[in-house]
C-alpha cells in the first residue's frame, strides 16, 4: 500500500463526513457555527480519525461505521486547540499559517465555539443514526472512553500540568505525564474505539491498547524533536515555539540524540504490539513509521 | 408536603452525590479539581438536578437512579456559570457572594475547569455503575438529551444570541429564543431524562416535556422580574445585573405587570400538562408556584 494515497483518502472521507455532522453555517446561531466550521476545516492532519479508522480494519471492522466517532474526536481535539490558542492560555495569533479563532471571531465567540464543538462530539457519539448506531452498549463505552480521555485526568488534566510547568524545570516522570495525558489520551482513545467499533475481541483490544499507547508518546516524542529541527509543516506548529514559550520537550531534557532514539524505540515497541494482527494491520505499522521517521 | 423540607433533603442527596461523583481534591491535577469542585459547591440551588428527581418519582420511577445523571446536568450548569463569567464573557468577579473562578484560580485554570466539568458530565453519564448503570438504550437517549440541551442549538446557542444582543434592542421572539435556550434547555432536559430514567410511558414522557417547556420559560420570566425587584438572594444574581448590562429582559419588553401575568400564566399552563399525572407529581406542582409565585 501506498501511505500518502491512503492517508489523503482517508482525510478526504473524514472532511466529508466532519461536513455533513456538523450543523451548517446558516444554522442559528450563524456566528457560532461558522466559528466552529472554521477551526474544524483550518487545514488539521486528521490523525486521530485516521487511527481510529485504521484500527477498525486492523480487526476487520467496517471503516464506515466508526466515522460518526472519529469525527467526534476530531471535534474534541479542534476545541481543544481553539481553547489552547486563547490570550488567557498560549495566546497564539496564528495556527497552520491562519489566524486563530479569538483573533477572527473575538475571544467569547471563540471560548462558545470550543464548549460547542465539545459538546457537538457527544451529540454525534450518541445520535440513533450516527454514533449511537452501533449497539448501544458499545456506544456507552465509546462514549466512555473518549469522555475520560478528554477529561480531568486525560487532555485537560495533561493541559494544566503542561501550564502549570511553563519556565520550570521538570523531570522524565512529568514529561510523560504531560503526554501521554495531553495528547496521548486522544490517540490510545482512538484506536480503542476504533478496536471496539470494530468489533476486536478481548486480545486485539490489548494488543491495539498497547499499541495506541506507545504510538501517541511516539508521536509527542517526534513532534518534539520536530519543534526544534524544522519541518513547520508538517505538524503545524512554529519551529521553536516550545522553546521560546519555556516548555518542556524531550529534546531539552534527554538531548537530541537520545530523544530520537526513544522515538525509534517506541516505534518498534508500537509495531512490536500488532505482530498479533494480521495484514489489516499494515496502515497501522505504517502510521507508525510515519509518525516518527521524518524526526529520525 | 412542605416543600421547603422536600427541597433541603433533595439538595443533601445530590451535593453528597457531586461529592462522591467528582473526582477528590488530592487526584492530580490537583488544582484543576480543586477548582472543579469550588464552583461546584459554590452554594447552587440545584434546581436542574431536584427537577430531574422530580420528574422520575412523578412517573413512579426510583429517585436513586437518576443522581448521576442529575449531578451531571449540575456539572454542565456550572460550567457554564464558569465560562459565562469569564472576563471575555460577562466579566464578574463575584457569584453569589463569593469571587467567580477565574479570580480565585486565574483565567487559564477556570477556562479548563469548566472544559473539565462539562466533560465529566458525560463521564458519569457513561460510568457503567453510575449513569450507565440504566439500560443501554435510555443512557444513549439521556447522553443525547443532554448534549443536545447542552449544545450550539441549546444552551451555548442561547449564550451566543444572548451575547450578540447586549446593547441592542431585540423584539419578543428573540428574548424567547434566548431564554428557551440558555436557561430553558438544560431545565427541560432535567425534566426528560427525569421522566426516561424513571421508566416514562410515552403519554407521560410528552406531559412532562411540556411541563418542562413551561416551566422553563417561567423560570426564567421569574428570573428577570427578581432580577429588578430584588431578592438578591433567591436566584444568586446581583439585583439590577441585568438592566446595568443593557441585557434584554422580559420587563424591559413588556413591563413588569405584563411580564408578572405571563409568568403566572406559563405557571399555569405548566401545572395543567401535568393533569394526567397522579399524586407522584406533587413535588413538580409545587416547584412551579415556588419558581413563580416568589416574583409576582
Amino acid at each position: 500500500m501506498d501511505l500518502k494515497t491512503y492517508l489523503s483518502e482517508r482525510v478526504a472521507r473524514i472532511d466529508k463526513a466532519l461536513g455533513i455532522f456538523l450543523p451548517a453555517e446558516d444554522v442559528l446561531p450563524a456566528s457560532l457555527h461558522k466559528a466552529m466550521r472554521y477551526s474544524v476545516f483550518a487545514g488539521g492532519k486528521r490523525i486521530r480519525p485516521v487511527l481510529m479508522m485504521a484500527a477498525c480494519e486492523a480487526v476487520g471492522g467496517e471503516v464506515e461505521a466508526v466515522l460518526p466517532a472519529a469525527c467526534a474526536m476530531e471535534m474534541i481535539h479542534t476545541y481543544s486547540l481553539i481553547h489552547d490558542d486563547l490570550p488567557a492560555m498560549d495566546d497564539d495569533d496564528f495556527r497552520r499559517g491562519r489566524p486563530t479563532s479569538h483573533k477572527v471571531f473575538g475571544e467569547a465567540l471563540a471560548i462558545l465555539a470550543g464548549d460547542a464543538l465539545l459538546t457537538e462530539a457527544f451529540i454525534l457519539l450518541s445520535h440513533p443514526d450516527r454514533g449511537g448506531r452501533i449497539d448501544p452498549g458499545i456506544c456507552r463505552r465509546v462514549i466512555r472512553i473518549i469522555a475520560r480521555a478528554a477529561g480531568s485526568q486525560g487532555m485537560v488534566g495533561g493541559q494544566v500540568v503542561d501550564m502549570e510547568s511553563e519556565g520550570r524545570s521538570i523531570d522524565l516522570p512529568t514529561l510523560e505525564y504531560i503526554h501521554t495525558r495531553k495528547t496521548g489520551a486522544l490517540i490510545l482513545a482512538a484506536i480503542q474505539c476504533g478496536a471496539l467499533i470494530g468489533g476486536a475481541d478481548d486480545a486485539s483490544f490489548e494488543a491495539l491498547t498497547r499499541y495506541g499507547a506507545r504510538a501517541g508518546l511516539a508521536f509527542q516524542v517526534a513532534d518534539d524533536i520536530l519543534d526544534i529541527v524544522g519541518e513547520q509543516d508538517v505538524l503545524g506548529k512554529d519551529i521553536g515555539s516550545d522553546q521560546a514559550r519555556g516548555k518542556a520537550t524531550y529534546p531539552a531534557l534527554l538531548g537530541l540524540e537520545e530523544s530520537r532514539r526513544r522515538a525509534r524505540e517506541l516505534r518498534d515497541m508500537a509495531l512490536e504490539a500488532l505482530e498479533p494482527l494480521g495484514p489489516g494491520a499494515e496502515p497501522l505499522r505504517q502510521i507508525a513509521h510515519y509518525i516518527v521517521d521524518r524526526s529520525c
